[in-house]
């Protein structure tokens, strides 16, 4: 029975956690649950730009404090031990005497990584940790690859033709794929911690690739264009409401009307997508989605920095004319061929179909 | 109770029928289940090349015929009406006093056309007509297209990468998809009456386009090839073992040395691919599977006679420099490009996936 409502309060928690995904970066999303005698009393979800923590935001909604002692505390990741803008969340819970906490996965930060668990034990706490953990690492699949490996979580997003074109050869694109599929283009710029396009397609399209959907515009990612000429507009829709959604320039060159923007990261005269992406997780970003165009696409999937792809296809043909999605790769024999992703999901969306693609 | 017992039996039927489509062209395939005293007592299905019919094969598995007496009969397709080669089976069922007769779908060979099912109710027998009418319609969609239209039902396959490349660009091919999926293709050609490829095809591979999944090698189907140029060699696979696969090559034009194999369509100096249809289906031909290459998948869309589009998608990316599955088509405008399938099915084959595709 305990391992029943473990997972029952931690899957709760999983879900109450995705709602802010995409906007606590660099921290965590994080969501908890407290329960006194089998009954929810409070919940939190870290808020905007990661503080306070859902602990502290739970913790905060139960006005007489006396109920805590004894309670139990779910949450989707291990509290924090040390002390940073505020005090730890582990000393939180010991304070107010909760009997019991429930974890889905460790953290990995450096200055947590089982310290809160141990200090919550110290004190005399029941804690139990692993559940619900494969799917809790996914939620925070960018923080945790942020903090394990300095780049963030790359998701490329293809939407094209049922023969793999994105556009005709005028670079007519609206539209190839149908409403619902667009929508949730959009859901995935709400998740991720940026958006990621070439300067081509800011030239071309002039998008301002922020969120649409009606009451998620506070979700917008982060935008980052990559130009190596820093040919750009500053009229341009993306350099536009940059105090709400900050714009960053990759570059393998810095100039000074773009000065503030520029993250620069060169090699051999070009921009270095490596070490570009690095620059942009250091500045808080622990996930990326690219949206084109077919130069992008192309570069990050010949140095293998995707992922995760998500391919949108709609059910028209548009002919070998049109515009690929993915550009040259130059081999010659199907021996040698990009063979990296290994198909996870399958998604009806009205006359189009959503595939996703996992790194192998 | 009885709709729900002819559509049990009918059901049975259907699946029957199934064991020899794409062997009976130019007859339907057609199956039927006698029952007495709600058992099944004998079946049938149309045999290779039309003959026996199904009901006559049932029937003469009775070997007491007296047991026919007050017995039910329940058949995909309703029963002839007419002398053919052979009696017709409405006689047959009469003569033997069944007492009802339950059929999935009306024929409509003029020869026949509800001649069948007056005959038996003006003998007194219990009719009922239209159950699982549509599967029924599916299963001989072939028939059903070349009697109406007098054009076979046509499948067009294209086994692609993920960006919808057939090969490299040096023309490797093997493999793109896996093993479940080439066995599919296999499965195809068993159920079609013929196979259809351009000559470039024959000069590249010299493939021998026959159905190699064991124990299914008499399944396999004539062999078209479209050639305007008629360069051809005869030493090619597919002009071997002609006397059970027989090849008929569809051409502008006729020469001595393929006299024989020719059916000439001609239009503008050019192949008439609609030309060529129909006399392939005076040939006898009720469905055929397009296999390749690119500039026969193209000519075919075109010129918008696919009925049926089955795509099988692998995970592996070839890149722009390869083979595209379909040619340019040189829309200018999404307005304008291809939007005449409709998804009808989706499914797993192990690392690839199939999406099936028809006619909106």
């Amino acid at each position: 029975m305990t391992q029943n409502f473990d997972q029952k309060f931690i899957a709760y928690a999983l879900k109450l956690a995705k709602q802010n995904l995409g906007i606590t970066s660099p921290n965590p999303v994080v969501a908890c649950v407290i329960v006194k005698d089998s009954e929810i009393i409070a919940t939190g979800v870290t808020a905007r730009n990661g503080r306070p923590h859902a602990e502290k935001i739970a913790i905060e909604k139960v006005a007489d404090k006396k109920i805590l002692q004894g309670a139990e505390l779910y949450v989707t990741l291990e509290p924090c031990s040390h002390f940073g803008q505020t005090s730890p969340c582990a000393d939180e819970i010991i304070k107010f005497g909760f009997k019991k906490v429930v974890i889905a996965t460790s953290d990995i930060d450096e200055r947590v990584n089982g310290r809160g668990i141990q200090k919550l034990r110290d004190a005399g706490i029941d804690v139990t940790c692993g559940i619900l953990e494969k799917e809790a690492r996914e939620i925070n699949r960018g923080f945790f690859k942020a903090r394990q490996s300095g780049l963030p979580f790359i998701t490329l997003k293809l939407a094209t033709s049922l023969d793999g074109k994105i556009a005709t050869k005028t670079f007519d694109s609206k539209w190839i794929t149908c409403e619902k599929s667009r929508l949730f283009s959009h859901h995935l710029r709400s998740i991720n911690d940026a958006i990621l396009v070439g300067a081509n397609t800011i030239k071309k399209d002039d998008p301002s690739l922020d969120c649409r959907i009606a009451g998620l515009e506070d979700f917008s990612p982060k935008r980052a264009i990559i130009s190596g000429s820093l040919d750009l507009d500053l009229r341009s829709k993306i350099f536009q409401n940059c105090d709400k959604n900050p714009t960053v320039i990759l570059s393998n060159k810095t100039c000074d009307k773009f000065k503030n923007l520029i993250l620069c990261a060169e090699k051999n005269g070009k921009v270095d997508l490596l070490d570009a992406m690095k620059k942009l997780c250091q500045s808080g970003v622990n996930s990326v989605l690219i949206e084109g165009g077919q130069n992008i696409a192309t570069q990050f999937l010949r140095e293998n920095l995707v992922d995760e792809l998500v391919w949108i296809r709609s059910s028209k043909i548009i002919g070998n004319d049109g515009i690929a999605g993915i550009e040259e790769l130059g081999f010659m024999r199907i021996s040698e061929i990009l063979d990296g992703f290994v198909r996870v999901e399958v998604r009806d969306s009205d006359s189009d179909l959503i595939e996703i693609f996992s790194r192998k």
